[in-house]
């Protein structure tokens, strides 16, 4: 077994470690679950503060134009375009994840509109899930779900587009991307990829992988704060032929002039509807600075040696105590995410949070860890696993406390 | 004419002159915009820098359940419902407006399956005839515009729904929402308002009027800040057979059960989609205490004191400078803002901008004054006529300056 020694090391080594303070991390806490909620950081308070008392409580109305607000949802598109392999025109932000993808996946009913499936990868988040179930009941189409290992199975010629999140959410699987397109490509049908658990620890790769649509959440990876505003991408040869289905003013193609007639607007900001909640999308754009002059090969080297490691340690450790691992073996296919499972999982992770470590819970057995290459290190991920080992041994994660439910897990 | 010592003498006397000390105004500033962009409330900026640094910041993922933000749609809501004249759990806080309409809309179309008309008044804002119109092309049935002064005329027993803004965002006409509900019920209708110039400047009675559903904006009158999410209202005796057409899992009865199946949550919270943007969403439930011990029929009153002396004295010095009043002279059916015409109206308003008073622009030709009377006092009145007169008489408009259109007006 690795030494605490050993993985401190690693940190001394790690071409990432000054990226860390550019975050604002609790004292004492490691935190493994920047996955569901990224970190604050360091520059986006005083960022804050600068929007609501000059740019709101001064600027007034006028900020609009002056402070650049009016483009923010296509500027910080274009900053997260480089996150995802596309073109900066070829992103915007907007919405939710869950609107978006219901505006993407009615924008491909259109495009292939004799068609008459739907279909999205068996075990993706369940949003994408109920948003394309709800799709297939409002346009009267079929709606299924697909192995992602065995895409070609299930595409035929009445499917009108598949959906797939890149990085499964429980398991943290990588599915290829460049694959799934081919086969639903190869049958007629366009891909669209959630990328909520991919962008931003890793190298993701629209464009080399041919897909049609994206949309992703901001709050995980890229830090966004809670709830951040979306964001959508669409290959720019659909920018022309692409309707949304939810037509508000800000995709109007002169919303100023307040006709009353509409007319969508050129590129993606066709996709937009209504006005962006501007706080929450300045805040992100200000989080995405955290990635200035950092390489994505170089974070997802990290992420390969962290997660790597968690899995050594638990092997050892935790595989003894009850514990299995629930996501691949294999680096090549695994995200930045390692998740174990155990009949007691929800009290065990309680129990971890108490003591400072914070992952999270996925029903029914799932704890889950998130290693974000740019504020986690390697000595987190071997004080996590002893944590761990401790909890058991003691079974400190067995009283009511930890039992009991929280409305969000 | 009045002078403008009679309006300081009207401010001494204002029972809710204190409020005005519960905004950060900008020095020297008229602001009569704030039914395009409230004014910033002095406990925001404090409010916000405790939700990034410590909620975000140290909280983390845990201030889903222990700082509120998982019920805050719900509980902003219920604050809101106050002022509309709403049940607390007829009400919640979600997306945008323009999304909310089309969620609304949709629902009303399955309440009403039989049924193959949308009707929206003429001369709506515009994002409403878009979505209305969007609509009614995704579901196959007919959108038209109604008279909202003769809405018999217009409905029938093939009107699904009908949507009308309670306050016109050009004229500031106010719109009977009982009479329009009525004759919307009596051909088997249903009744959708727009709140967005309305709700904050005067009593709206949706219960009372039996609306069944509403929609608006929280960034005006409401004063959430730039883009601050919006809200949807239904009547409780929809509640149960509504549906959300973007089922996503904040929608979900139990979203964190990751359940693969869809099940709409009770009440109100299955009009949700996706996760809110929590920073913009907190930073409305702080400005809404503004109204805390508020009275509306105080506001409604002062309202009305400011918009008729807006319109007196610019009966005696601006009409006969080129002036047109393009909002109803009788304060019955007049909101909270008045609205001029004059054909050099765009470089008149960039004219009365620079001079520190600030006005909005809607084409082709309307200068148009919010009077809040949270923050707005007789003497801003008075000095702005007079910067209008004095813009006038000395051409002060007319250089190319202020004739050149900014991407926002």
């Amino acid at each position: 077994m690795r030494s605490r020694e050993a993985c401190e090391a690693l940190d001394a080594a790690d071409p990432l470690a000054a990226v860390r303070d550019r975050f604002v991390l609790p004292d004492g806490e490691i935190y493994l679950d920047g996955n569901s909620l990224g970190v604050l950081g360091r520059s986006v308070a005083p960022r804050m503060a600068q929007v609501i008392e000059e740019e709101w409580g001064k600027g007034l109305i006028r900020s609009w134009n002056e402070a650049g607000w009016y483009s923010a949802t296509r500027r910080v598109g274009a900053t997260i375009a480089r996150l995802i392999g596309a073109a900066a025109d070829e992103v915007i932000v907007a919405d939710s994840t869950s609107v978006n993808l219901f505006k993407v996946l009615m924008a491909a009913l259109r495009l292939r509109p004799d068609r008459r499936k739907v279909l999205v990868a068996e075990g993706d988040f369940p949003t994408d899930l109920y948003i394309a179930d709800g799709v297939a009941r409002l346009m009267g189409v079929t709606f299924a779900t697909f192995d992602p290992q065995m895409p070609e199975d299930a595409f035929d010629d009445q499917t009108a587009a598949v959906v797939l999140t890149e990085v499964n959410y429980k398991s943290g699987r990588i599915y290829d991307m460049a694959q799934i397109t081919a086969a639903a490509h190869a049958r007629g049908a366009l891909a669209i990829f959630d990328l909520s658990h991919s962008a931003g620890v890793m190298e993701v790769a629209l464009n080399k992988g041919q897909a049609d649509f994206a949309i992703g959440c901001t709050y995980k990876y890229l830090n966004g704060g809670p709830g951040a505003p979306a964001y959508i991408f669409a290959a720019s040869r659909h920018h022309a032929a692409m309707e949304n289905p939810i037509t508000g003013w800000f995709g109007h193609a002169d919303p100023f002039r307040f006709s009353g007639d509409f007319a969508p607007a050129t590129g993606m900001a066709r996709m937009l509807s209504g006005t962006p909640p501007t706080l929450s999308l300045l805040a992100l754009e200000e989080a995405l600075k955290v990635f200035d002059g950092v390489d994505l090969a170089a974070v997802r080297a990290k992420s390969i040696g962290l997660t790597d490691l968690f899995i050594r340690l638990s092997d050892e450790v935790l595989t003894p105590l009850g514990f299995a691992l629930a996501s691949p073996r294999d680096a090549a296919v695994r995200g930045s995410q390692v998740s174990l499972t155990h009949e007691h999982g929800y009290a065990i992770m309680q129990a971890l949070i108490a003591r400072g470590i914070t992952g999270d819970f996925r029903a029914p057995d799932i704890v889950r860890f998130g290693f974000v290459p740019l504020y986690v290190r390697y000595v987190d991920v071997f004080d996590c696993v002893m944590a761990m080992r401790d909890i058991m041994q003691t079974r400190a994660w067995d009283t009511d406390a930890f039992r009991t439910r929280k409305a969000v897990t």
